[in-house]
């Protein structure tokens, strides 16, 4: 059960010179829409972040060849089989992929980018994309989001869309709408996740690329369900520059700041979305650590907390066991510790203080935060100014089931 | 259900000038022995190591201020609460427990060692140790290990003992015998893990030390179950030199080498039974990584695999799954890796080969291994001749149960 998620869809706004086709090309075993194409316009541009994963999947490393040689005009996208772990007959798949993509559309196979996320080790079933891909070009639509996000689906058990219109400080009204996929293997540096942000604003390709890096630092990279990250992650930001405006060419202009921050909203929705829907969660959580002497530290702290199955079977079973999150700070890495200075919350109630349970702690104040669905475990290390936030979710019989099963 | 344990005990061989004596105080609410005191001959010797968690335990801090100031004559051990995150009371109550059992056996405070392990954060039952104190002295005995094995135990759920007779070079007989405890919160550096080592052996107070600290890093620090690291883990080696024998003052003698095999045996053994005893485990996984550059590099990935939940998940299902296990070789963090370089087998069976699946891998060899108890994971690196090895477990509903359920 997704964590404050609905199966209804936002209202959507479509981007101009946007549009996205889906269709079930029989991928997956249960007959859900599973591969999707977007088609971009011709002044589109288009930044992408990908996994560091050192086994990238051949989509991964296609689509990084073709970026690195012209802007895409299209993306394709399956679901149900990751390409991953395929070797030569994996990079040859994705590149025929694009090839059959480019002659529907009538671009160059180098304007296709490849993306794939399911099963891992398998080949693609290239007979049921060679079938799949005209029928997905045909579907090609700018209302086509509603489909779209569902054909990106694999243990999602939600569609995941944020879309906002906004109006920049020249007065251009602009459209931001993003999708998202990915519940299990989702971990910093991306995870089996992907996601398609586009955007009708007019902004150079040095501007996207920035805008994208740091929001997904932001966001994406700041979410854990289990700590593991996969092989094919990636992120795209499309940008079409219909929008009647002047090309944001830097961030520090008025539309510049207002489009990253704009960006920063949509990113750390669609990444807690993510978090929400994450396999088995019955919590989202927020882990905050202050006062860190560096960034570096407060991060580590942040992810020993939420990357610890005892921290996360605790929270699954609402039991405020402070004892489990005090063991997980300490046992961070952090140089130099006081644990005298350190100060841990659930919420608003004080759990720790001067190296130990806090003086005026109730076990029920402590149960009544822990009843929620939505917690936030503050930790202060006394050290410095350096504050990073993560979300995550618990551990439970679900994770398990849905992780022990996925092949079966 | 441990893996290839069974709640027999071997058969145990007393280490003269080392009484064990043992007794229900009340601590742990089942009513279980959970009170545990080794003493020591006169001309003992021992060596310890403790957690590196910056929040380590009130016990702990008390047992290193008393070994920098003399030998140990005793080490007293309750389970059932850890004396951790207790603040000052705890460093009281730890000092007060010392002070209660010298009285008792006629020894300075300072020739005590306390040891806790249990929940976090609440105060120790002092009325409770009062009282169970004069009752563990009354029992001791040289044939006390049947009874302290269970005394220490918390979530384990059989107790852990290897006891071991040798001859060395020059002719003396000597004893070794160990007990440990550990079953969840289990990670190098230590672990919710508690062993104490005796033999009747004469060694030198420096090599009684590195032969400790060796044995530690092939051992105690290559396992793991769920990645938390505990704030209370210590193991000692007594040494109660009572054998009839010229002391081992130097590693690189004939005796020395023998003891420190047969150390390195008994150390590693009783490790591994902390993980087949691990947290619902079904599985016992050796996870052995050769070819490295270096040594830290093959360590790096054999403990990305090890705490993957989503190999471990695989693993409880039975389900050969390789994809997990690339993904988690390529996000371990190897610089440099040559991904075409990498080799996986489960057991014998070659799994991974050439950046992708073994052409010759079928899912059914697969299978065969992955239905055994018993599974070794086996990665090649292709880079050097770095070689480690780590001992895990899978991860099952009932690690999720035992750890949600723990306190309630």
């Amino acid at each position: 059960m997704a964590v404050g998620l609905s199966d209804q869809l936002p209202p959507i706004h479509p981007v101009a010179d946007c549009w996205l086709g889906s269709t079930a090309a029989g991928i997956k075993k249960n007959g859900n829409p599973d591969l999707v194409i977007m088609q971009l316009g011709e002044n589109a541009r288009t930044a992408a972040v990908f996994t560091r994963n050192a086994f990238c999947a051949a989509p991964v490393t296609v689509a990084k060849a073709h970026l690195a040689v012209t802007q895409p005009r299209a993306l394709v996208i399956n679901s149900g089989n990751a390409n991953a772990g395929t070797g030569e007959q994996g990079l040859a798949d994705a590149r025929t992929t694009c090839r059959w993509v480019a002659e529907e559309l009538g671009l160059e196979p180098e304007q296709v980018l490849p993306f794939s996320t399911g099963v891992i080790g398998e080949n693609l079933p290239m007979g049921r994309l060679q079938q799949g891909i005209p029928a997905a070009c045909a579907a090609l639509n700018i209302e086509g989001w509603q489909q779209a996000c569902r054909g990106i689906m694999t243990t999602d058990t939600v569609p995941k869309v944020v879309s906002e219109r906004i109006i920049l400080p020249s007065g251009a009204e602009i459209v931001i709408t993003g999708m998202t996929k990915g519940s299990g293997m989702i971990h910093p540096n991306m995870a089996t996740m992907l996601a398609y942000v586009a955007t009708d604003a007019r902004v150079s390709q040095p501007v996207l690329q920035q805008v994208l890096q740091q929001t997904t630092e932001r966001s994406f990279n700041r979410i854990t369900v289990d700590g593991d990250t996969s092989t094919n992650d990636a992120c795209t930001l499309s940008a079409t520059g219909v929008a009647d405006m002047a090309e944001i060419d830097a961030l520090d202009s008025a539309d510049g700041e207002v489009f990253l921050r704009a960006m920063d909203d949509v990113m750390r929705r669609l990444a807690q979305m993510i978090v929400r829907d994450g396999e088995g969660a019955t919590k989202f959580v927020t882990v905050q650590v202050d006062e860190g002497a560096t960034a570096d530290d407060s991060l580590k702290v942040a992810f020993t907390i939420a990357h610890s199955p005892l921290v996360k079977t605790a929270l699954f079973a609402s039991d405020p066991n402070w004892g489990r999150i005090l063991a997980a700070v300490g046992r961070a890495g952090v140089e130099n510790l006081n644990i005298d200075a350190v100060r841990i919350w659930l919420d608003d109630v004080c759990i720790v203080r001067d190296g130990g349970r806090a003086p005026d702690y109730t076990e029920e104040a402590g149960q009544r935060v822990m009843n929620q669905d939505e917690i936030t475990i503050r930790v202060a290390l006394g050290m410095g100014s350096a504050q990073e936030t993560v979300w995550t979710t618990d551990l439970s019989y679900d994770y398990v089931k849905i992780n022990a099963e996925y092949r079966t």
